[in-house]
């Protein structure tokens, strides 16, 4: 994992460099800088230097700036999904509107937009279409998602088909964009790029279907944050839609009763409703659609012709991944 | 005015057509669809393609696409602004976040701007760079007006000039932009590239400064909205800082009476404040700061190079712009 390492650390570097100035108006920049420094494993810039590497490793520093690019714009998926879901913490620290303002949230996130895409348009001359093609494909299928998951809220009939559908558009297709983005600049050829963006879509629903099965089988301390957070909302995860789909006739109602419940003690509900799931095999059936999904995209892999060290190297990070809190 | 009509025939197809379809989801495009069906005069694209035809009348199909990445992200700003502000109405129509709600406003507005990327980046291969480059840094400086405007609201101490440069951020670059995007593509040489783009922003602030103007001393029929909004909600206009700078002692402080009093008669406090006005004689000084940025930005045009009649039908449009409602 030394080659994936040293990329992280470069994209840390770059993502400081860049952020380090005190730019005017504070009241647009702070807030986009607070969100970038609040961390996490910038998953999508390495995805992009890896892709890249594994054609051509002479060509990663090309692919820097774009890389930044594209963790620039999940951080402002981030900033503007927190707005909209309301929600107060990421990463353990208050949410943009929490410490500033609502207004602040929607502007400062609408500048981050713009920024991702000036970074990305730094792409060399040669990649810069269809990287910026591919790009805003992307961004609009992101949005696209978030409102298939908003409209879920209000809906009781969503499917397997379509909750794997909408994850894919909100949170896959950017792993896939990420990992072809890198691809490009490292000149792969149309098959290798394609199939690298299969493996990263396929990849990104293993991991939210991953995330989902965390938030209720998970260990809080390992997870990062309280277990049960997707019952108690009625999120309509894999793991409801398959309970609701799965459960007999009685069990069904006691789960109904649950969904429909305004008032109930949290613990007892997460018990409860955690007591269906083990009934349905719940937890069984997302472990083996999440598998279905890693063997899938690894299947895919192993058609991509590059350097074999990288390819290790991002097989084993990608297994890292998948592996971590498990 | 033949052609410049053309144009706007030409533009408002193209908008017809690229938002025909009932796209899904549904929440995420028909707002869209509603926001740039609402109309308006078009100006940008106007201004888009007539830019292009001062260089070369046959690359206007060229632009057309482009132009409507303009006027789709011009549009984006309206629905974000709208939200920020917490404005109902639009061009006489409910705004989005009234007719839908708060999160859509926010989702609508920023596959909106993904959007407008989408259309800038169908800008002929040869062309893209400059141009991409050119959007994007206009993007960022209309997203720091916007929060220089909403941090002028807490400022008691707004100098003309941070206004002048708030109002050239928040809405003269993109009139710049929307110019020299045309004159780009109509492979323009740099120095009368960069001509229109200044003689856009400057007649954008003549623009601005013409409805500041509006808004306290026009024709609320011909202006569209009721007259008066500004000095109801303070807002700190050309208008409002010069008064404080030039009014005497006692008729300041009675201006500053009405600034800080939370409880009055809207009719009774637009009359008191522009009877301060006539004193300090508000509107005569910002009539000549208008005609100092469209008489200069006129200066700047008369030293463009390109074809007559195109050159002498913008000069009619912007001249019937400034007339319009005097």
């Amino acid at each position: 994992m030394t080659i994936i390492k040293t990329y992280q650390t470069r994209i840390e570097n770059e993502i400081e460099k860049l952020f380090s100035t005190n730019a005017n108006p504070r009241g647009l920049y702070d807030p986009a800088k607070y969100v970038m420094s609040l961390g996490g494993k910038r998953i999508r810039p390495i995805l992009c230097l890896a892709g890249c590497a594994i054609f051509n490793e002479n060509k990663i520093e090309d692919a820097v700036i774009p890389a930044v690019g594209l963790e620039v714009f999940h951080n402002f998926t981030l900033l503007h999904d927190d707005l909209m879901d309301k929600s107060d913490m990421r990463r353990n620290k208050p949410t943009v509107h929490k410490i500033w303002n609502n207004n602040t949230a929607v502007l400062s996130g609408d500048a981050m937009l713009v920024m991702a895409y000036k970074l990305i348009s730094k792409t060399p001359k040669k990649y810069l279409l269809p990287v910026l093609e591919l790009f805003s494909k992307t961004a609009m299928e992101v949005c696209e998602g978030q409102q298939f998951d908003m409209d879920f809220e209000n809906r009781n009939n969503v499917t397997i088909e379509e909750y794997i559908e909408m994850i894919r558009l909100k949170t896959a297709v950017l792993l896939g964009c990420s990992l072809k983005t890198g691809a490009i600049i490292g000149n792969a050829i149309k098959k290798d790029a394609k199939a690298l963006y299969d493996f990263g879509c396929n990849i990104g629903i293993a991991f939210q279907l991953q995330d989902d099965w965390l938030d209720t089988f998970g260990n809080s301390e390992e997870f990062g944050k309280p277990i049960g957070g997707d019952i108690v909302c009625n999120k309509k995860t894999f793991l409801l839609i398959t309970a609701l789909n799965d459960l007999n006739k009685t069990s069904k109602k006691e789960l109904l009763f649950w969904l429909n419940n305004k008032e109930f003690d949290r613990n007892e509900k997460i018990n409860a409703v955690k007591n269906l799931y083990q009934e349905a095999q719940i937890s069984k059936k997302t472990r083996e659609k999440i598998n279905f999904f890693y063997n899938f995209s690894f299947k895919l892999f192993g058609n991509v012709n590059g350097t074999k060290n990288i390819l290790d190297e991002l097989t084993q990070f990608v297994h890292n991944l998948m592996e971590r809190t498990r």
